[in-house]
């Protein structure tokens, strides 16, 4: 049997059928329309993909065990409804209920970040242990959280949203509507707005020419610079993991994972990431000397977590 | 049957028998030693709780069909392990094996705000609801999280540690060796601590004659001075309001419960303190227009709650 995985982004829906042992044997994707209503669904496009992938791939609809779709964005995944989405404008769309006249298969939508950690646990840098989260750093802060093999999403999916857990009150506007939000801070946003500020407020300083360099300041500019020796870099990235570990802290005290895997294009900064925040996880977390650590490490599917954590909602959620 | 809750404090053991319709038919309590070593065990002082308790009451052991014990500090509930505890100075204590020597019965242990918040959660304010977060306003902040009718604690036994969660980073330094932590802020302790600034910055406030009038500050100086009018109090129980909600709203975004219960002292001013919470969850939760909302109440149970929590370990946990 195969999985169809699908993670739905803002620029293309991405598609890919799985194998049994986890491989992604095709891959397909179709462009996210900008914008959708009644003419045009984006239930539609996601079949357009599955059609896609099916026709390209060959392989047929009756080797397909069922398909799990990855959806920013509040999910109901109990129900298989998009409740809304701020990046690809919609509400209550009841997708599943639409892809199910099409595709007699069992079908699961479940929120991108959940996706995302589903696939890392059960494919990738999270594989073998029980309790997971997982972290995306991007244009906001997704967590996808796995407690004893399975995703926890709150009631009627609506939790796990630690992204908007307060960690400086009365700190920086969130577009949440509450100030101080993990994710003004931790984000790639939240990065390259913060080497921005630094940038501005130290001419001298060696991430003005590595950001000429590179088109412009990017997540990648002040950890280019500290690498490089230099200090308003150094200082923007100490601040940086200081505003990550800080939010994983508080998740190790509430949840106590085995692992919290970090994910999102500034976990290819690796050890030089991690390492300083594992550091200040062993220190800090509640009880440390007689308290199971919990283990920091980068994510490791990149890009397909999203594809493979769909098609495991088949495999793994029901 | 019958069931025994024992609830440890720092002042005493206090023990129950709770019937099958979960009300306490017998109560009984023992001091806590002020020290405990190899000749004295807490375990033999917990023993005594339950001989007085069968003693008393004349309940046959026959009758029991287990014990379930609450206990403060970092507790392996899987193994039956005090880890560690500070008000009660202990590591590594056996407790559930060195009680089985005595009691030939299933013999339960966990986290004592875990116990009250699983009494709260099956005899008092939680009744009906399936996912309930119970935080105790205390000396610290204690939080017992219930996912879907069972405790959740994190791995062996060393989450829920809301109180440990920063809300404020870079603020006021916590005994946990973190800084800003929420039980700082929300605490009945830290309620006392604002009071006492405000007053001192604030010599005509009503808040000194109350005080002065109950032989010192505590936790209901501002809330009387408040519904007085007095201006600084009002100050005081308004921030320390936003406290208390900053928390309770990360946990919200993170577990989207049907219910948050307050309990300690402070809920005893009873929608006085719940409605403000209230009106701030119901605006700033996440996505609030279209997720679920979350009901914050004040607890019901008062200091039965720990008993009968811990009883009910017995029936709900295992």
């Amino acid at each position: 049997m195969f999985y169809i995985g699908i993670d739905v982004g803002g620029m293309s829906i991405k598609g890919g059928i799985m194998s049994q042992s986890g491989n992604l044997i095709h891959k397909f994707s179709v462009p996210t329309a900008s914008g959708y209503d009644a003419s045009h669904s984006i239930s539609a496009d996601v079949k357009s993909c599955i059609d896609g992938l099916l026709a390209q791939s060959g392989v047929a609809v009756s080797d397909i065990a069922g398909i799990g779709i990855g959806h920013p964005g509040s999910i109901d995944s109990e129900r298989g409804v998009i409740r809304y989405s701020n990046n690809i404008s919609l509400t209550d769309v009841h997708m599943v209920e639409e892809l199910q006249r099409d595709f007699d298969l069992p079908i699961y939508l479940d929120n991108d970040a959940n996706c995302a950690a589903l696939g890392e646990y059960v494919y990738g840098a999270g594989k073998g242990y029980r309790d997971v989260i997982f972290v995306t750093l991007g244009t906001g802060v997704g967590t996808g959280i796995i407690i004893n093999g399975k995703l926890f999403e709150g009631r009627a999916g609506a939790g796990a949203e630690a992204g908007h857990m307060v960690i400086r009150q009365d700190g920086e506007a969130c577009n949440c509507g509450r100030n101080g939000c993990w994710e003004r801070y931790a984000s790639a946003s939240g990065l390259i707005r913060q080497t921005q500020e630094q940038m501005d407020a130290d001419p001298a300083s060696a991430m003005h020419a590595i950001a000429a360099q590179s088109g412009g300041v990017n997540g990648m500019t002040a950890f280019c610079a500290a690498r490089a020796g230099d200090e308003s870099g150094r200082k923007v990235v100490d601040r940086y993991i200081s505003y990550i570990a800080e939010g994983i802290l508080n998740l190790v005290n509430i949840f106590r994972p085995d692992a919290i895997l970090i994910g999102g294009g500034v976990s290819h900064e690796g050890t030089f990431l991690t390492d300083p925040i594992q550091r200040q996880v062993d220190r800090f977390n509640f009880g440390a000397q007689f308290n199971p650590p919990t283990v920091i490490k980068a994510a490791s599917l990149g890009n397909d977590a999203g594809i493979l954590g769909a098609a495991a909602l088949v495999t793994q959620k029901h």
